[in-house]
């Protein structure tokens, strides 16, 4: 059976995220998340803060495993034995950007990696790691978009206050 | 592990259509195919010439059936035990037609159906079979679009020559 | 203060058409919902059907009125005395397809016309008419789709269940 | 020097389309415009009537020939002598749809027929015949959408008034 | 009535943005235009150079004031008793990045926060604030893009030539 | 007859952007490519290398000449009696980059200089230098997606190995 890999930057994880990841997780029997820092960016979170938090919030699911990705994917997926790919879908722009590079990863794989994308849940469609930590470096409530762990993770480091409407 | 359909019109079969197939096949470890016909529509074959087109041409491949669908694609599934629909996806515009048709098989479906998009092969994304059925009405050649039993089929229908760029 | 219309085919009218209707009225202080039918169509319910259905799911709000139109949506805009258009937006398809009308209704008429467009809500964004006729011309539940109304009247006309997921 | 080719259904023809007629008479020195109808619709006007019409508006342009179209465009192309296809763009939309139609073209002729896509001046973006044929088949004035000798003929045809925002 | 907030950055306002502008405060009776600076780039005016010249330019329109803006749209909306925000629409991108942006907006709203869109017009469809930057760079004319206060104020800072086609 | 000039910054040269630049050269029997380097990023290659390394992969086609660009790619055009600017174009999204580009273009343009798109072949529809320069710097093999002499020359600059799935 096909073995799962989602990758990632989770800068931080959403509940849209952790959608994908469980659903990716029923669908394949297993999941492998693995987050791979874009060098380029200076990100809210360090990369080794991001694989914590998503060990945290995804401790009671024994299908999924979280790993500190490096290099590009495609060859992290080849030298760890992944068959697939994992990508959530939300508006057309994500699929825009994202066809070229699942085929450029087909092309570049030496064992024809694949890509399957699953289509973001309606009530997630707007939640972005990008307007999270928007959010969040104004302090603004992070309730409903990112799991309570991530939420006190972020508070602590740039304040605000935890309820909704009254930060 | 989950149980994968791929519905379609396939009305013809291309070798977009066949790439899917054996792509998702190789994910799932078999699928079924189920040709579902609009009723509203008169197409170029019947939905039983689809179905013995379908599988003429996969008949090499043990791990996918084809079937005749009926009624609404998410019923069938459930009551066929199907956990996945698979679509291929070409332009953005494909996604922004599947999109809601997606989120709306989950939301009408007792068992919470998933859909999952493969993304086409760039040789084949400019391959459809609206496209095919206006070039086999003009008896053009098909030759590199669909599988040679499609292309036999349609001719002795509509006539044309094999030869592409003769015809 | 503008005087605001919101033009539709409303066969039949959905939840998502509600939230837009009720959150215009809200915005502009008062709001007319107008039903223009496709004459190349033949719709799922007549358009007199479609405007007592409107009139009785929006009974309890008195800033809304409803009306069948007729001709061209910029000429009964003209003669009714009204300064904007409301259209509700889901995916950029719609607005794809929104686009050139706005700048065509406010090319051909005398005032100017305007036309302002409301993005739906996330829980909404892949409900539209067509997809709902679908369901009901296969029976199956629209719960969650429809008032409550527009799933009675559908249902005495196609059949049905009432509960999803047990159609 | 390249044979330049414009196919279209031209029902009606638009100010839009002799914009893209001229700039691409002007690129390639000749231009051809073809007319080929879809056999599946009844347009508004007859094939013979959009040729005799684009005829009488480009009477002044000696770079310009019109012909009547038949079969598939690629055919045409080659028994002709065409090198290119030229195509006007609008919004994103029009080129989803002409970019499967461009390549499926190249695939299917023998010579490597070409398509080269110009962008629709801002001023026509909002400009089809298909929103044309709706104002003109509602008596509204078309001044500013198509030349003078396109809206006679439809007033002719459908009644109306001359003058925009008094009809 | 509801009360408006047009948000944005403004660097520099073109005639595209003073269209909208007039064109809400037509719409609602009121308008306030608030410059909101993007903190991680360094943009081509200072934000108090863009509020002086949005006060220049709307000077006769006592309908519209304008401010500087702090922290995030939504806050100082609800701080300043918006109802609603206003954003002009181009290109379908436009209004992929709007969406989840107008969404997110109301989900963080304590008063439920609407976002309105109006379409602007097609002879400023083209027109961005960052391309105008660019020609503002190599001191190209921006005659037609932006008032004149904007093209003389660009033209001290950065050089170039007053006259289109001939700088 | 038309002279035409296909910009770029070529950071590097695709095999994508020589198929562009080929079926260019083709239709109007000549072609100038010219590299304009963005002086806000600093790029893969100096923008010398890219001109030597286009001579070098073009050096067999007397058609095309390549020429370090300079200024606003319009002036560059004017002042080197350019009429017409060549751009290829993969998926919708870089249609809604280049179109108000293109107008914008024609706007500021003294002798209005026209924009013409080719589809990109669709085996290299998913190949962009910013792809390419992902995997130059990971020592991934380019091949079939560069021409060899640039493969070498980042290979040099990068490391990496020059087989296909071995690297």
């Amino acid at each position: 059976m096909a073995r799962a890999l989602y990758p990632g930057s989770f800068d931080p994880v959403t509940n849209g995220h952790l959608d994908i990841i469980r659903r990716a997780a029923a669908l394949f029997g297993h999941l492998r998340v693995a987050v791979f820092a874009n060098p380029d960016k200076t990100g809210l979170l360090a990369p080794a803060e991001r694989v914590a938090l998503l060990r945290e919030v995804l401790a009671d699911d024994r299908r999924v495993t979280v790993d500190l990705g490096e290099g590009l994917v495609v060859r992290y997926a080849e030298r760890e034995g992944f068959d697939v790919l994992v990508r959530g879908l939300r508006l057309p722009s994500d699929y825009e950007f994202e066809y070229p590079l699942a085929l450029m990863n087909r092309h570049v794989s030496a064992t024809g990696i694949e890509t399957v994308f699953l289509p973001t849940r309606a009530e997630w469609s707007f939640v972005s790691s990008s307007l999270v930590r928007d959010l969040a470096r104004h302090g603004a409530s992070l309730a409903g978009l990112v799991p309570p762990a991530v939420e006190r993770a972020l508070r602590e480091k740039w304040g605000g206050t935890p309820r909704r409407g009254a930060d």
